[in-house]
């Protein structure tokens, strides 16, 4: 597998689990004129040690940055510290990792209550709605530019200008019946399956724009979400999840795949 | 076509458009054992008018329910309201049709905010949850007991027990391409995309109890959302999706289906 990604990076929840691994993978393969901003809630909290290793050890590399995906304001302040580091530059891969998952598992009707619902579709489908709407600028930038190593005809990549939204293979609604049982999760399922609507309209509003939007299902990982039964550690999922999107093209904007690259029927 | 259903029903959203059809024509062409449940926000409003009317029209068969299908205190009053008056039976048919779609049309990313996202999906998929997860007490009631005219094999019908969930051609993420463009919608089209997902994980969850759910799409219908250049009236939609009701089986539960009975890839 080789990975060819680059220029400036941006990754939601990035302080654990698959994000944090997204972070460490992304500034241990790339060159120098790489910047990866890396999100997550409290920057200074101790739950944010770890990224603040790897900031250390990546030194010069990635920014962290303070962000809360379901606050407009947050989303705001974040575009403008990157923005202003950016300078005359853009954003070519926004990558929206961060989610939550209410109640705890299995999630049944009855645990479930109005009040999950509202919360886990406001951070994982508002989070990601808005750091599209609000980034879009500087996504346009990016794709405004040179595009590197485009094969023919094809006029997106993840490193000229594209969304990566982190979404789940029990949001497909075609699979439903093969595993609502394992993972009855309904405020979860339902704000992922909204997500990929969200997918497929940005995906279409964007082309004109040149700008990819993908969603891909990181596989069952071993992370504090999908428990320590999963066949998956974060290090596997992630290196093949960034092989994926190395090779993604045209073809492969509105589509959900998962991390082997394989599509995932809605 | 024939239209066979009967017991209670109970319709949220009936003071206008294809909710007050259902109500009309329900109350036309059922028998002296059914009861009809017409919700809405305000009943004693002048946008309840129609519905008045159409209660006194059909004097005894109708009862106006207040309900804002949002509001947890609001869906647990109304559970009480219809058990006092079902006594001993059960619920046969929940329609869950009350949904908004903000902002107004086209409904571009620029024009959408969190808060639109937020509130539409409050309504479209919070109010179905709510009211599929209080109702189900009575629903099972209803499952429980004898079931008429079963074809072979089959457990399910809407004269049993079932959950119909208004949706919407546009939340099918297979059709997004087509349409996108002619209505983008981003906050209705990802409500709606999260309330299939409910629907396949309550048709999953409930089938043990002969409880079927399926999602219908009315037709692009010239009511206050449809629009005036809809090219099917209130009447011929709802017509045709009673008739689609009758006849819905085991195999129909956890599918999307139009007003015609044709399924709609998700």
């Amino acid at each position: 597998m080789s990975v060819k990604l680059e220029g400036n990076i941006f990754v939601t929840g990035s302080n654990r689990g698959i994000g944090l691994e997204l972070v460490k993978q992304l500034a241990g393969m790339t060159g120098g004129d790489t910047h990866i901003y890396a999100c997550c809630r409290e920057p200074e909290g101790s739950r944010a040690q770890a990224l603040r290793e790897v900031t250390t050890q990546y030194s010069g590399k990635i920014s962290i940055i303070k962000l809360d995906v379901s606050d407009e304001d947050s989303v705001s302040a974040a575009v403008q510290a990157v923005s202003k580091q950016i300078g005359d530059g853009g954003l070519n891969l926004l990558i929206n990792n961060a989610a939550i998952a209410k109640p705890t598992f299995p999630g049944t009707l009855a645990a479930t209550s109005k009040k999950h619902m509202m919360e886990v579709y406001e951070t994982n489908v508002g989070g990601p709605f808005l750091t599209a709407k609000m980034f879009l600028p500087l996504l346009q930038k990016a794709a405004g530019g040179n595009s590197a190593e485009m094969h023919k005809g094809d006029t997106m990549s993840c490193r000229r200008a594209a969304i990566i939204n982190i979404s789940t293979y029990i949001s497909s609604m075609e699979k439903c019946s093969e595993n609502f049982h394992l993972a009855q999760m309904y405020a979860y399922r339902t704000s992922k399956a909204a997500l990929n609507m969200l997918t497929c309209c940005l995906a279409e509003d964007l082309k004109t724009h040149n700008i990819l939007v993908t969603a891909i299902h990181p596989g069952w990982v071993r992370t504090e979400l999908g428990g320590s039964k999963a066949p998956l550690t974060s290090q596997e999922s992630v290196l093949s999840m960034l092989s994926v999107m190395s090779s993604l093209s045209n073809k492969d904007s509105g589509m959900l795949l998962d991390w082997q690259g394989t599509t995932i029927p809605w």
